[in-house]
């Protein structure tokens, strides 16, 4: 088969997922001039309305436009729709409370953007970011809450990278429960990774992102190791001739080594999966069920949550969850609580504790983004080392889950931007979480 | 493309949701030796175990047998993981509570199998009939429940054409409404179909099945109409050179006449999915959409439910839904009490009167049910016209819900037998359900 088709193939799947802020050429990215967020309204645009929709309104994997923009705006929040997916569990208890008490004044807060003179609005800064759904919790009370676009509070949305930090929560916990030991080599725990460049590599070092791969993420590039990744992940029929790796399992052992690990941080997407497969040799569950025993089904989450799969029912660690605002607000909540839910211990202390030690500066200052200054990243969670010890959970288009242990407050968003980077979308997000913070701080 | 590739198409989706009793040869189906229900379950078979699952151990549709037996008795409890599916969502509340008062007695009661000589055992016909969950109510209360397999209470199963029965109520239901009319033609609603088989059927011939279609659903036959109906339903990319339907709505556009509407009963599937077609047309929304506003998040239903879906996310209104067991009891029992819910009337009365005022049972003697004398159709129900009143619906492979007014008793059975067929297992089921009835109506 040909590359175009390999490709073609890929992109079926193919969520920008992961980013790297030097091959990502975001300005020239800018220059497109793009529909704005209320003209790009997926509701407004008709996507998949009419029985059936028109073809101009219809949104397919087959055509690997699904995770394009603007299409991308309705597909975040159908997931299941387009692709098999594999459910974690909310149990069949009642969905927990989560007390209100909003604040009106949040959206009249303002705040520097970076590069800019002018300054903008919370409420601007949510059109200007495409965003789906916003929640913010102090002290544990819903303070502000809005939906956008698809997205309503029964539904649930892609959360792309941010699910890393899943990933790394639930290794965080096996190692707080000696179920898994930072210093062991890959190898030890998956044997069939010895010829990968993972062999040699230490569980700590995939946990930190410090591994040196050979993993090319840029789509600009037809060789690009990015797009024989996501074939291979792709849950679809394989097409005539493929011959490359048959699940994400399989794509993982071909990954080779370039440098030494421990030296520097490089944010490839490969290190969760691989997380994944240890986390799942260990203990013998699926993600999807461990995600499920140890959280999903311990905090009254509202909705089940789900994740992409392979085609060997593989949740995709790296990018495939998708959840609902709310539910991913009470895990925030559980993680600024250090694993306290409503007065219960429900995961260790000790795997927070790990997280918030934060990670190795000068590794994460030799990766090339620049405009995340002084950070680091531990646990696969990055750590802005601001004067609130804030952290968060990325990922691309706008996720994130945002933790300022000072300000007691968490916020959780949800988008659909244009742009995959999040270099994109910082700039307009990362201080006007600060402003909150600030202004929920000095609150009497 | 050939013949040969597209049945292999179809048959990666390809349920024997739909079954005709004079087409399918049941008694040299029964010839074939299966594996018992002990030595099929899948647990125990290990169907996807293992990180990742060994090739003598995978399912997945693209080789086409993940609905084979044995791997269906997985597969039914993993649809999700497979295709593409859409939600129905149960909203957001706290489950609703069905009261337990187990009766350990039943397992002891026996029956007649039709055709035998011995009698057997509620308990030992679970095993015979491949049962993979079983819950009786009694006058709203839980009496008995097992679980079987890969079923768990916290899990759902595909019922394949019990789904006609959800599509049924909903046209009743919008009937009632006086937003449907029984007596107007189906190209009135839904004009495409204006040069189709439906073009002068009546509402009311689709909603009992008494359309005159050119539609085999004859398995050993390369060319009957269900393989091109089930490759335009399949949601994975069509293959090279695919010149059929894309999707349900396109392909019933294709059904040619064949006798006269009204006369006689024919059981295809396709009526219920034009059914679903009217019904989104007139509603605006997605059977989904329906089924979780006016049913599921009405219930207090424990489990969202979902539907397969083709590609433009038409839900299978035939045949696609999946459901938990508990919660299929709450919508039996909410049938039962006609259309009443803890004293609340969720679902107009008439809706449900007109279900059972049953069907034209000179109509259904015709279509070639020998063993399922004396039964009728109406609303897209199996109406047994047995002295308690008692209806049913029915999906292949042994899905259930058998609803006896007179006792005051709902059955859900979910099943994964070896034969499509209900022809194979009604011999078990039957006589049972009318011994367990009895045995509750003479309970002191």
């Amino acid at each position: 088969m040909t590359k175009a088709v390999l490709i073609q193939y890929a992109k079926m799947v193919s969520i920008a997922f992961a980013f790297n802020f030097t091959a990502m050429n975001t300005s020239a990215q800018t220059a497109v001039r793009y529909l704005s967020a209320k003209d790009s309204d997926p509701i407004k645009m008709g996507w998949m309305q009419g029985f059936p929709p028109s073809k101009d309104k219809l949104i397919t994997v087959a055509d690997g436009t699904a995770f394009q923009f603007p299409q991308i705006r309705w597909s975040v929040v159908n997931v299941q729709q387009l692709l098999p997916t594999a459910e974690v569990s909310r149990g069949l208890s009642a969905p927990s409370t989560l007390p209100y008490q909003l604040d009106k004044f949040i959206d009249k807060i303002t705040f520097m953007p970076w590069g800019e003179k002018e300054l903008m609005t919370w409420e601007a800064s949510l059109w200007k970011n495409y965003t789906d759904g916003m929640l913010i919790l102090h002290k544990g009370k819903i303070v502000y809450e809005r939906y956008f676009g698809a997205l309503t509070e029964s539904k649930i949305h892609l959360v792309m990278s941010l699910t890393k930090s899943f990933t790394g929560t639930l290794a965080s916990i096996l190692v707080s429960e000696a179920l898994l030991d930072e210093n062991k080599l890959v190898s030890e725990y998956v044997p069939e990774l010895k010829q990968s460049a993972f062999a040699d590599a230490t569980l700590r070092q995939v946990m930190d992102m410090t591994t040196a791969l050979q993993f090319s993420e840029d789509y600009a590039d037809a060789n690009a190791e990015i797009w024989a990744f996501s074939a291979a992940g792709n849950p679809l029929p394989k097409p005539a001739n493929y011959k490359g790796a048959e699940g994400y399992y399989a794509y993982l052992q071909t990954i080779k080594k370039q440098g030494q690990h421990g030296e520097a941080f490089g944010y490839k997407t490969v290190n969760a999966d691989v997380l994944g497969w240890i986390i799942s040799r260990v203990t013998n569950k699926s993600i999807t069920t461990l995600l499920s025993e140890k959280i999903w089904s311990k905090l009254g989450m509202e909705q089940s949550a789900y994740y992409q799969v392979d085609a060997l029912g593989t949740p995709f660690a790296g990018g495939g969850l998708n959840a609902g605002l709310r539910d991913l607000a009470r895990f925030g909540e559980l993680v600024r609580n250090k694993g306290k839910w409503n007065g219960q211990q429900i995961i260790p202390q000790q795997a927070i504790i790990d997280i918030e030690k934060a990670g190795n500066k000068e590794a994460f200052a030799k990766s090339g983004h620049p405009q995340l200054k002084g950070w680091s990243y531990r646990n696969m969670w990055w750590m802005t080392e601001n004067n609130h010890h804030a952290f968060t959970a990325r990922g691309v288009y706008g996720q994130t889950i945002y933790i300022d242990p000072t300000a007691q407050m968490v916020i959780v968003r949800l988008a659909s931007h244009p742009i995959a980077a999040n270099s994109a979308n910082d700039a307009y997000s990362l201080p006007a979480y600060e402003a909150v913070a600030n202004y929920l701080l000095n609150k009497k």
